[in-house]
């Protein structure tokens, strides 16, 4: 079989690098946050992941060029320590698949001399409220929840399985030394999310003590409560006693 | 791709050792029980399981740390014996990694020179009654069957085939001349049923002959039984013609 | 992982031996008619088959002892030629698994010299008729088809694929020089069919020229009609409108 | 486990031969296309590809003989170039196998010294128009997108990815310096639909600049409209009301 594979493009000058990782999940949030990453900071793209455990599509890109599912590592330097960003189209799947996946982009850490992981998600309520979005996190290592805390993000007891990249890169890494943080936003879990992306962007660049312009991700995400917004004021005129649960229906 | 994994974190002391064997499964039967069993004798873990079989997830402790899904192997001496306990979050996804975890598992039966495996579980019979739930047994090898008949467990005749590790440690663990018995408490299948955990492990210690405390298996099962009670009242109240469905089907 | 494995019980004496399938299926037409052969011939069993790719399950046997899921060889001799029959509690769980399953049976085919495969199954129509069930035929060579005609076999133009190991070892086994002839025998698809099986087995002893006594099947089906009788003159009674329809559903 | 296998059964005599793909896919429109230029260019077989990622199935043909799911290479030359089509009975089961085909594809692809890939296919809408279905297209290569543009193809924008073979062999293909374009013909999703085949052929004809006789195709597309027209004319007498959406349901 096909072996999952990391290609090179450049070989990157890192210091102190950390790795913050997005990829497709629930309401799209860990993705939508790390793209977002991806270009405020203006990072570049220095390797790309393919896998047989990747779905068996051809992506289309703008222009009608087709291409290999992929994850894609990017780096920036900021304020003389470099941050490596995890994106892709999509992620393993099968369990198996899901723990090669997880092996090889350890294998990228180790390689890069990486110490510290930041993982990015959504959680599903499957509600969509107005208020700001919660931020629950999770690590680990003691030290790391610690400074959870510290930045006053909440520590969810008992919460349940974190699934995929996210949970698994963390949990697969600790066994090899590496540190890090989980933060899901909390989501609707169907809508793409830029709301909670941007609430998770607002807890990780808090923690890492930089600045980041969210002004794009605001635009999309009013963007998106103007369509709710439309269609909660086009049902509540069409069946004015079913709208409550038909609105925590769609969103 | 990674391969299922055992680390031991310690060299236990062992004298006549048995395993007892409680992983997630029907009504949470054996889990509940070989967990408390793990309580009650202060067991010690000394090794633990990882696998690309097990779901690709994180499980985050309380206090917000996460970690790998796994298994645990713990062991306790009683009455100059020893007792290897397994328990776990999770078994494999697949049939192979079935397979394969059950076999992993009889490695290290063999290497700690375990004869014989109790393994713990329930079986559904999607209602929900107040009577002590029956327990069924079965085993691999006559010599244990007869066992059985001595304790007066029911052998179910044309009884359906046993799912998962409770079922492939004594069969597989048969080829490898590894004798054991399989206990399953009735149980409704939805619902984490501590009274059918309490009711397996009344069998498991009387053919064992140890003694092991209840009290708080009890506790949980009226706990569960209060709820079940109010939920049915409140059904009733509602719709008294519907209730003995309704109350089959959660409970 | 665990790999798949024949383990021989005893070396067979053969002489210009067969293999006639019947694993579980549609109708468990092919399982019925082979194991009422087992029985009639006093078949003797000389080999078992375990495999990863089997389903996770221990089956319990009458009696209360578990084993795992396996497939079996037995051997008989009539009119001083061989037969194997090859029966058992499931088929792989995977397509991958079929493959390596039907390569292994066919690697104890070249073993034991067999040159002529004759698999045994239904196909399920859907309806319940009282008519004798007919019974359609395929084969790998040209030659066999001949022979089917010959015996009056219906070869259906057009017929769907045949799923599993009456098709595969067929179809694998034509690239190994093994040649065969596929029956099947019409059946509703959800009822167990002892008389589609026996309708399989009247066609099969025609062709290999030998006389099999039909009584157990026959008594064992006509306990299916009395069952099937009942239920719809029950039904006819409550609602006789929709009879037809319901009776075309459940048998 | 038995390996995906490609079987030579003689060796075609090849000039700056081209691979055209129609595998089994939506609306069947890709192996309707290929099977119609295998007809029309009497192309000749020269290898069969063999894999236990395709079902577990044994296909019967016409005349009653079984063999295994199978893809298939056909050549024929014209106009002094090679074209060498690709169809078959069905694809991978699982996303690892469609990995594994594609790059056994591939391997053929390089052994033949092919340097240009064009793949047929479906793209559903869930509507059944009687207007000429479109063809969209797309590429892995730059200069064939400027190809399909030349050629009137409509390259969409923000298309959905392409799935199976149709879109790895280029995305995979691209990787290995084979050059290509994907070509998918508007389609009802769920209808065998020769309309869409033949509107796809006519631009892959166009743009290779050969001329084919597409009677067949036609008239095999008209008897399906015949059915069509005559399923919303009985519908559209019972339930008026209902017409429209149950036309687009069935077709």
């Amino acid at each position: 079989m096909d072996k999952s594979k990391v290609v090179f493009l450049k070989k990157p000058r890192l210091k102190d690098a950390i790795l913050i990782e997005g990829l497709p999940g629930m309401g799209y949030v860990g993705k939508l946050a790390a793209e977002h990453l991806v270009g405020e900071l203006r990072a570049e793209k220095f390797a790309e992941m393919y896998s047989p455990y990747f779905p068996h599509y051809a992506y289309v890109e703008p222009g009608g060029l087709l291409r290999l599912a992929r994850n894609e590592f990017y780096y920036a330097n900021i304020n003389g320590k470099s941050v490596v960003i995890l994106v892709g189209d999509a992620q393993a799947t099968s369990p198996e698949g899901h723990y090669e996946i997880a092996r090889k982009i350890l294998e990228v850490v180790k390689r890069l001399k990486i110490k510290q992981i930041f993982t990015l998600g959504g959680y599903a309520t499957g509600r969509y409220s107005e208020e700001k979005p919660k931020v629950i996190g999770a690590s680990n290592h003691p030290e790391f929840v610690e400074l959870l805390r510290e930045h006053g993000v909440k520590i969810e007891d008992g919460a349940g399985p974190i699934i995929g990249a996210s949970g698994l890169l963390l949990s697969l890494g600790k066994t090899r030394g590496v540190k890090g943080i989980c933060l899901l936003g909390e989501t609707h879990g169907v809508l793409v999310d830029h709301r909670s992306a941007q609430a998770v962007l607002e807890v990780l660049t808090d923690i890492l003590g930089v600045k980041i312009d969210m002004h794009k991700l605001e635009e999309l995400a009013k963007r998106t409560e103007r369509i709710i917004h439309r269609i909660r004021k086009e049902w509540k005129a069409r069946k004015p006693e079913e709208t409550e649960e038909e609105i925590s229906y769609i969103g």
